[in-house]
C-alpha cells in the first residue's frame, strides 16, 4: 500500500486514536500493577479478529494477525504502564487516579499500535506478510516487561520489529531516526546510610547520617568531573534522599538513591568502582556503614541499518512530516534493547512537542502532555515500514 | 521532714514509681495528642483527694495541695509526652504504639512527681506550705504545652517551682545542677526548596533541588565554622531532608530541616541572617526558590541561685546520691524557661545512666532506657525542696 | 617520490633527528622566551641552504624551499616551547634547565620538521613544488605565535599546511587520524577572590577567602554534573588554587584558576554564565568581592577532508606503521587551528607510548617522555603529504 | 610608689615610648631572625646600667636591676618578633621592610617594657626587690622564644612574672583581665597532598590534588560541626591552599596549612583523630597519598589568682583606665604560658583599639596599627604590679 495511502487511513482513525489514548491517560496504572489497561487493550484486539494471548511474561498482551505463515512477520510494539507521579495539568483527561500519570507517554503509545492493528487488519489483503502486535508492561521499572514477554514467547517467528517513543524534545511535525547506539545503559542505585542517631544537641556522640549523605552526594559529583573521562557521555542524577522526621533527632538512617547512565561497559565500570570507593572512604571517615544497592539496567538500544534507514525513507516522504533528525545518542534507557538484541529493528522518535497547547514539558514531568496531533505520524510510520519491510522481504527472496 | 525520712518513703514507694513509669512507656502519645495519660494522671490525682483541673492550658493536668492558703505554695512540675520514635529496645515494658516512644524520659517525670505526690499528701501534717502538681502535655514541640499552662492560671499563687530532667549522660546515682543559664534557645528551620523536576537523564532542561539542597546543607557549615563566634557555643543540625521517590525523575521540590541552638540573641541573629544569606545566595547560583519557615524556640532555661543551692545542699547529703556535679550549660530547649520567666525555681538532672542495664542510649534513640532506681533521688530532692523552701520561707517570715 | 623510499630516508636521518630532539629537550626554553632554540634552528635551515627568516611574529623562524614559484607551496609546522614543570625522569637527556621541560613533545616536532626539511631539500630535483618550514613559539601560551606568525606572513602563498602532535595515548607504531573537529576550545579562567584578613582564631571578624573559594571550587563540580548537556562534552579542570603564607593568619585573597574546554559555542555560553552566576551567588553568601579573568582559548582545530585523507592513506600504506586510528576529538587546545582557519591542511597524531622505554606518562607529567622511534613514522609522512599534495595538484590543473 | 605617681612617670616617658615604638615598627624582623631589633635593646639596657645578657635562647635579652638579692624578684616580658606580611597602612612610621611587619603590636610590648625599665631603674632607691626585664624573640612561630629563654636560665631566681598583650579588641582606656584559663592550645598542621599531575583535560588518566584538596577542605568543616562537642570551643582554619601554576596542567601536588585551636586534651585529641580519619578517608577515594605534619602549639596561659587580683585593683583605681574588663578566654596561643608554667603570674590585655586612629584594624591584618596612648596604662600596670608585689611579699614575710 501506498504511503499516502496509509497516512489517509492513519488520518481517518485519528478520532479513535485520542480516543483510546485519553482512555488510558485518564486510567493509569502503575509498572507490574496493570490489569485495567490490558484487559482493555486485549478485548480491542478480540473484537478484530485478533488471535490474542493476554498475561504474557506476566501482564503482556500480544495480538496476531496471521496472513500466511509462510511470509514474513513484523512485529510493533507499545508499551502501557505510567508512573507515580501527581497529574498536575489541567485537562479533561487529566488523570483520576492519584499519585499516578501517563507522564511519559505510553498511553499514546498504545494507541498508536491499537490504531496501526486496526487499519492493517482491515487491510490485510493488500499484506504480504503477518504482524504481531505486541504490548508490554512496566518498561519504566527494570528489569522491565520486555524480557519478561520475550522469554514467554512474544517474539517467536519474529523477522523483525519497529517501535517508537513519543518525545517532548521534538517539535510535533518532526520525526527523530538514530542508527546504531540509540540509549544508554540507565543503571539505578540505592544507599542506605545507617548511622547513630541522637538529640540533634549533641551531633558529637551521634555518627549522623545526613551529614555523610551530603558528602556522599557531594563527593560524587568528583566521580563525574574527575574520574570518567570527559571524552564519555555519563550522566549521574541524584533523584531521592530521604531520612529524618523530627527537628530535634539526627535520625539513625538516610537512604540516598539516584541514576548512573553510561554508553559503554568501560566507562560503566569506572562509574560503580568509583561509588564504591567512595562510600568505603566516607565509612571509613564517618563511621557509617552502608548497604548499596545497585542494579544494572537496561543494554543499550542500537538500531539496525536497514530497518532504520526503511523508517527513515519513509518519515522523508511523509506527507504530514515537515523534518527528519538523525539523533544523537540519548542517556535513557529502553528496554525495547531486549527486542533488537533478538532480531532487527528500530526505534524511532515522534514529535509531539507544541507549546501552543501546553506540550512543552519534559517527560515524567507532572505537567506533561503531548499534541496528540503527532500520533498520526507514528501510526503512518509504523504501518508504512510493516509493508516496506514484506515488500523488500519478498524482492529479495 | 528530715531528707533521712524522705529518702525512706521514696524507697517505699519504688515500686509505685516503676509501676507507674511503665505504664506510660508502654502507652506512650505523641505531644498535643495526649488523652490517655493525662486522663490516667488526673484519676490518681482524685484518688488522692486532691483538689484536681484537667485540660489545663489544653490537655494538662494540675493538682493542688492545700494545707493553708496563707502559706508559701511550690510548684512541682512533670512533663508527659511521648517522641515519633519506633521503640527497638527489648524489654517487658516496651511501647505498643508503633512508630511512638517515650525516648525523652518524660514517663519516668510523670512517675517521679505523682510519687511526689502521694508521699506529700500523706505527710501533709508535717508541711508548712502548699503544693500544685503540674503535669505538662507537649514540651517537645515549640510552642510547648508550658505557656499554655501559665496562660490558663497554672503558675497562680505559686512562690517557687522545680523540676528535673533524667539523664542519660550522668550515672545512676549522680545529680547534676547548674546555676544560672541552663539551656538554649532551640529554633527550628525548615526550608521547601523548589526546583523543576526532569527525566534524570537530562539535569541540564532541569533545577535540580536536590543538588542545591545538597549545596545548601554543605554550605551551612560554614556559617557555623566562618560566620559565628568560635567561643559562643552553637550548634545547627540537619536533621530532615526529604525528597524524591523515583530513580529516574528530578524531583520537583526537596523539604530539608534542622535546629539551631544558640544561648544569646546576637549568636542567633548571626545565625539567622547568614541562614538567609545562604539560601538567597543559592537561589541565585541554582535557580530554585524556596520557603523557609524559621521557628525560634523556647527561652533559655535561668535556674535562681538561692533555690538551685537548695538542691544542690539536698543532693550534697542525700545518702543515696553518690555524686553531684555542676553541670555546663546545654544545648538543648527546655520549655520549663517559661515557668522561671515568672517564679523562681530550679530545673536539675537525675543521673539514670547504667550500662549494665542497657540503660546507656543518648535520648531520642530508639533503645533509650533508664536505670528506674534513679527516680528514687529524684523525687527524694523534689520533696526534700517543697520542705527546704518552705521551712525557709518560714524563717524569713 | 615513493612512500617506501621516503621511509628510507627517514630512517637514515633518524640519528640526526634523535640528536636533534635531545638537544633541544636538555636546553628547554618557555614560551614567549624562546631565544637559543629559534637560533639554533635558523642556523640549521641557513646551513641547509634556505631562504631563513627568523623574529618571524615575535620568535618564529621561517624556512622556504624554492623549486618553481608558479608550483603549489605546501607548509610544515612544528612547535618548539616547553613547559615550567620541573623534569624529574631519568635520562643523559635530562633538562638542565630548572623547573623548565619539553613535557609535551614540542622537541620531537621541531626535530621531526628539521629532518623532512633536511630529507626534502636534499631530494628538491623531485619535488613538484615549494615547501615553506614553519616553526613556531609559544603554543602552549594562549595567545600562541601562531596567530602572530600568520600576521607576519608565514602562511603567505602557502595552499596547504601539515601539521603533527606526538601522542603518549597511542602505542609508537600508532597514527591517528581525525577528520573535521579535533580540537576544543580551550579557555583559561582566573578568579581573584578578595575577602578580608583576620587572626585565624577569629573568623567571624574575617571574610574568609579560603573558605569562599573552596565552596567555589566545591560548587564549580555541579556546573558540569548538573548545568551542562551531559552529551556534550566538557572539562572543567581547576588548577591552580593559591592563597595563605601563614598558618594563623586567614589571608585577604586567594586566587583560583583553571580551564573549560567545550566543542561548541552553546555549552561554551552555557559554562560562562554559570561561572559567572556561581561567583555572583557565592559572594552574596560570604561578603566576598572578585574579579574574573576569563580567557577564550584557540578556536577548534577542524581538518580538512582530503588532506586528511592524503595522511589517513599514506598511513595506511607506510611499512613501519603498525596501526591507524580514527581518532574522537579531543579536549585539548591547539593553536595550529589559526592556520587551518586559513588554508586546508591536516594535523594528525603519531604515537610516541612505549612502556618498555618508561614512555607511558601523560603530556605535561614530570616524567613525560617518548619512544623516539616515532618520529620516523612522523617524517614519513610529512614528508610524503608534501609529495602527494604537489602530485594531486599537478594532476588537477 | 603610689599608683599616682608611676601614672605621671609612665605619662611623662610617653614620648619615648613611642620613639621606641616606631623605631621597631620602621625595621621589623621575622621570629627567630631578629638581629637589629635585640641589639637595639641590649644596648638601651646596658645605657641603663642593668645587668645585660644577649642571646639568651638564641636571641633573647634579659637586662637585670638588682636591688638586694635577699629580696623578691620580679619579670617583666615583652616579645619583640614581627610578622611576615606587608605593611599597607599608611604612616610616618610605617615598615621599610617589603613583606615583614609589626602586626600584632610586639613593637609596643618592647617599647612598654623598656620605659618600664627606664622607670623602675630610676626609682630603684623605691623599690623593695629585683626586676628581670624579658625581652624575648619569636613569639608567633612555635616552638617560640620563650621555652628557649627559659632553659637558658632567664627565669632563674624568679619569683613572679607579668606581661601584656595590646589588644585591638578593647577600646583604648581599657584593661582586660582574666582568671584561669586565658588562651587556647594553637596547633598548626600541614598537609601535603600527592597526586599524579596530567594535561588539565584529562583529568580521569590524573589523580587531581586540587580537587582531593578541596574535598578535604570542605570535609574538614563537619570535623568541627559534627565530630567535636558543641559545648566546647574549637576553631578549624585553613589558612593556606597552594598549589598549581598552570592553567592546562594538573599539579603533581597541593599544600594545605591551616590552624586547629581547643582548649583541652579531649577536644584536641577529637579534633586530631578526625584529622586524620578524614585524611586516610579521601586517600581511599580518591588516590591521592599525603604527608601530615601537625605540630602541637604553645600550652594554655593559666594567669595565676593573686597576682590577677593585684593586676585587676590596679587597673580600678589607674586614673587613665576607664574601664576594665573580665575577659573570657581566647583562642589565640601566646607562649607566656610557659613561664606560667614555671612560676606565678599574669598575662593581661591593654585596649589599644580607637577609630579615629585608624586603629581599628584586626591583630594580623596589613593595616594593624594601635592608638599608642593605651602604652600609658601598660606600663603604669607594670611598674605599679611590680611594687605590689613586692609589698605583698614585705607584708607576708
Amino acid at each position: 500500500m501506498e504511503l499516502k495511502e496509509i497516512e489517509r487511513l492513519a488520518e481517518r482513525e485519528y478520532p479513535n486514536t485520542v480516543k483510546w489514548r485519553r482512555h488510558f491517560h485518564i486510567y493509569p496504572e502503575l509498572s507490574f500493577q496493570e490489569v485495567q489497561t490490558p484487559g482493555y487493550i486485549a478485548q480491542f484486539l478480540r473484537e478484530l479478529g485478533l488471535d490474542v494471548r493476554e498475561g504474557v511474561g506476566g501482564r503482556g498482551v500480544v495480538g496476531k494477525l496471521i496472513v500466511d505463515e509462510s511470509l514474513p512477520t513484523v512485529a510493533l510494539r507499545a508499551d502501557f504502564d505510567a508512573l507515580p507521579i501527581q497529574d498536575e495539568k489541567e485537562a479533561s483527561y487529566k488523570s483520576t487516579v492519584p499519585g499516578v500519570m501517563h507522564a511519559c507517554g505510553h498511553d499514546a503509545h498504545t494507541a498508536i499500535v491499537m490504531t496501526a492493528a486496526k487499519i492493517l487488519t482491515e487491510q490485510k489483503d493488500t499484506l504480504k506478510g503477518n504482524v504481531v502486535f505486541i504490548f508490554q508492561h512496566a518498561e519504566e521499572v527494570d528489569p522491565g516487561g520486555a524480557i519478561q514477554m520475550i522469554r514467554d514467547g512474544c517474539l517467536d517467528g519474529v523477522d523483525a520489529i519497529f517501535g517508537q517513543h513519543v518525545s517532548s524534545s521534538l517539535d510535533v511535525g518532526t520525526i527523530g531516526v538514530r542508527y546504531g547506539i540509540a540509549t544508554a545503559m540507565p543503571d539505578d542505585f540505592t544507599v542506605t546510610i545507617n548511622g547513630r542517631g541522637s538529640h540533634a544537641s549533641k551531633p558529637h556522640v551521634a555518627i549522623d547520617p545526613v551529614a555523610a549523605a551530603i558528602s556522599f552526594c557531594n563527593q560524587m559529583q568528583y566521580i563525574v568531573t574527575r574520574r570518567s573521562d570527559p571524552m564519555e557521555n555519563v550522566v549521574l542524577s541524584i533523584t531521592m534522599f530521604n531520612g529524618g522526621t523530627q527537628h530535634n533527632v539526627i535520625p539513625d538512617k538516610v537512604v540516598v538513591g539516584g541514576t548512573i547512565r553510561t554508553f559503554n561497559q568501560e566507562t560503566q565500570a569506572v562509574m560503580i568502582a568509583e561509588l564504591n570507593r567512595c562510600l568505603k572512604g566516607l565509612a571509613a571517615i564517618t563511621g557509617i556503614t552502608y548497604d548499596l544497592d545497585y542494579l544494572r539496567g537496561y543494554p543499550p538500544v542500537v538500531n539496525e541499518e536497514t530497518t532504520t534507514r526503511m523508517v527513515h525513507e519513509l518519515a522523508s516522504k511523509a506527507s504530514k512530516v515537515t523534518d527528519v533528525k538523525l539523533l544523537s545518542p540519548e542517556l535513557g534507557g529502553e528496554d525495547f534493547s531486549y527486542y533488537l538484541q533478538r532480531v532487527k529493528g528500530t526505534f524511532f522518535n515522534t514529535g509531539v512537542r507544541n507549546p501552543n497547547f501546553k506540550a512543552d514539558y519534559p517527560h515524567h514531568h507532572s505537567k506533561f502532555d503531548i499534541d496528540e496531533h503527532g500520533m498520526i505520524n507514528a501510526v503512518s510510520l509504523l504501518v508504512g515500514a510493516v509493508y516496506n519491510y514484506c515488500e523488500e522481504a519478498e524482492h529479495e527472496s
